[in-house]
């Protein structure tokens, strides 16, 4: 069950590596070197090659229209060829209404006249070229318009999504359990754990992600939700047993201090990973926490930026990266990062938000996945929209569920899915 | 007229540096350490000292409603306080339109019902606490919003906004000379250079800031503006001659490599600084560039985030921050930034887009701003909002002009305006 850091690190059989010295607490003090701890010629050659198969389509497809549809706090993207094919994907849960007018104002012409072929490189300039208006909010369009895209291109050449940027690794997904309720963190653990232990049951989860501190970038030198995280560390380990892989969140509630006391207790507990203890942005004092303990560190799910994440894997900030297939702007640039971690020896499990179809285009990106983590962000099957609706949808393949702790990968064409049509028809063409 | 870096560094003058070695290329490998340039202990202390003047409001002024105005592109901000107070901000003239949005679904919560005499607390919650909308078309927002409260509490105060954040430094603002053409980067300096200098002309102009590269994050190890950078970089020196303070903004065109060549034949034609010759994100390269370096450098516009300048400033990757009061979320937060910067004896210029109100909130800000760079960012008068229709403005002080290279600071209270009441009647509130 164990996966401690030194034993997947010593599975890596890299050659040509910079500066590959062991990290201990005593060389903390030269890691942030500019001198990386991975090779960058390796990883920016992982991250350059082409990822969609441009060899699926003899000719070009060129993308006539790219629409966003809203209803309310809902959006929909609808993408359409000029051989008149179509795909559909549905916006971020709590995101994508926020910052909708980017989609007719900055994001359509990205993509519309373009050869869908050329997707790689569209999906780069719309996120790497708007420099002003970089981040989540501009991030989760650029990802549903990309969704959409692949929907497109895999109903077209009759595969799943999955097929269209990668080579299938797994028929199954093994996931872990990650927190869907409000506010669990507020909830001593006498409560909250009885509801996470009602999902594990449910869906008979092997592997188990609780939430330590308060979150909210809180970034404490105080434990913040005092003598609670201990005790929820504890109790968890107790009610589940050694058989049940635990891993924690910290959502930044830590100062260094903090996180590195509190990953000691993680540690002497087997947890499996610690995820993003101080807030995401504290590079150098995150190095510092990773360089001061021995358990797998996790991050990455509020990075839109592929540099950044070329830095974090190069410096080797985390062992786990986890961009977030809406917040870092779809699969195909998820992809580059995964390709980058295997050049490292290093780990990928992509963070996704409850709601929405999160857990489809999860399934779709991590079933290709390249140097995939043992377990895989899964929130229940909450198909709620943004409004709150559950998004009537139908599989074109198998049915979807949930067994032994695996999700088996969706099998038809495109997003392996139709969205009701009268559902999309409840919602209208946004133009700015 | 020359202001090279170590004749400023020198007048630092600062006890308690912590890892204070010379800048050095040969001591490039170690800056990157976890042992700042700079004492994080006094930046922190420095951030953290109050910056609105609570004394000058013996009572609350709650805020009643925030308001987002719009018209087609264009953005005002509303602020009403519970005793008929009222304040007017106009939008950033190209962010505001993508994420408007925000301002009813995840802003107003933060400002209404709540005592503008906490304003920076409410500005700190309203960027550093919402994670997954964090960046500049959030920061632009909440900008937006702190202008107008500063532009009621200044009316009710009957102090110029200026006056509620700091102490008066200057009467009148040195300004330089922006690029406030589109496309200047893509004419040959034949035709750039005429341009700016009939500006410079009108305007009597002691400083001004050229282009370099093609911009738009390039990043490339070949000159992407091959041969014309160089012929810029000389013809202006050789058009205004060795009394004009002349600076560059690399716009993220280049690689480290091309950036280092290029900053080099700066020095050699005696530029002021070198602003951004690598994309925005590139932390660790950034300070390569700056370690092989004697001029200069310059950076900070896109940032939004505190601990992102307290990095900058604490590791000393620029000698001169540039906050845009836009991007970084308004004038308390530019403040904390230069408080930090003034700890650490470097420099703020902060960075303004053109057209707005942009030059009016600029004034008010480096009218009072410590640490203040001898000259500040100047697009000219251009008041045209994000509809290009004129803004029609009245001083409620001394009428606004330059004259031999500077701006008399605004003296009416507020904002020190009055916006035409029927031009903020063709808007409407929007909401969500």
């Amino acid at each position: 069950m164990q996966m401690r850091r030194r034993s997947f690190l010593g599975t890596m059989g890299l050659a040509g590596l910079a500066g590959s010295t062991a990290v201990t607490p005593a060389a903390a003090g030269s890691i942030t070197n500019f001198k990386p701890r991975h090779d960058y010629v390796r990883l920016d050659e992982a991250r350059r090659r082409p990822v969609l198969k441009r060899e699926l389509f003899a000719d070009p497809v060129v993308i006539e229209s790219v629409e966003l549809l809203r209803r309310d706090n809902n959006c929909l993207y609808r993408v359409r060829s000029t051989d008149g094919a179509e795909g559909l994907a549905v916006g971020h849960p709590f995101i994508a209404k926020v910052s909708y007018p980017m989609v007719p104002l900055i994001l359509r012409r990205h993509f519309e006249g373009k050869d869908a072929r050329d997707l790689d490189q569209l999906v780069f300039n719309a996120v790497e070229r708007n420099l002003k208006r970089q981040g989540i909010p501009l991030c989760v369009h650029v990802a549903g318009i990309e969704f959409a895209i692949l929907d497109m291109l895999g109903t077209l050449a009759d595969v799943p999504a999955s097929r269209l940027i990668g080579e299938p690794t797994m028929s199954e997904v093994p996931f872990y359990l990650g927190h869907h309720y409000r506010n669990l963190r507020d909830l001593p653990p006498e409560e909250s754990l009885p509801l996470m232990d009602r999902d594990a049951k449910e869906t008979d989860a092997k592997a188990i992600k609780l939430r330590a501190g308060l979150g909210d970038n809180l970034a404490s030198d105080l434990d913040n939700a005092p003598g609670r995280t201990e005790k929820l560390i504890r109790m968890a380990r107790e009610l589940w047993g050694d058989e049940m892989v635990l891993m924690i969140d910290g959502n930044g509630s830590y100062g260094v201090t903090e996180a590195i006391r509190i990953g000691r207790i993680l540690e002497d507990y087997r947890y499996e990973f610690y995820e993003e203890p101080i807030p995401w942005d504290w590079y150098l004092e995150q190095k510092q926490v990773e360089a001061a303990l021995t358990i797998p560190m996790a991050g990455g799910e509020e990075e839109f930026g592929l540099h950044a994440f070329r830095y974090l894997i190069g410096h080797e900030v985390f062992q786990i990266v986890q961009p977030d297939l809406f917040y870092f702007g779809g699969m195909i640039r998820t992809m580059q990062v995964a390709r980058m971690a295997e050049a490292a020896g290093l780990k990928i499990t992509p963070h996704i938000s409850a709601g929405g179809l999160g857990f489809l285009y999860m399934l779709q990106m991590v079933s290709v996945c390249p140097a995939a983590y043992t377990y895989h962000e899964f929130k229940m099957f909450n198909t709620l929209d943004a409004n709150g609706t559950i998004i009537p949808i139908q599989s074109k393949g198998d049915p979807f569920g949930s067994h032994d702790g695996v999700i088996p990968v969706p099998t038809g064409s495109g997003m392996g899915v139709m969205i009701d049509p009268d559902y999309v028809a409840t919602h209208t063409v946004f133009e700015a």
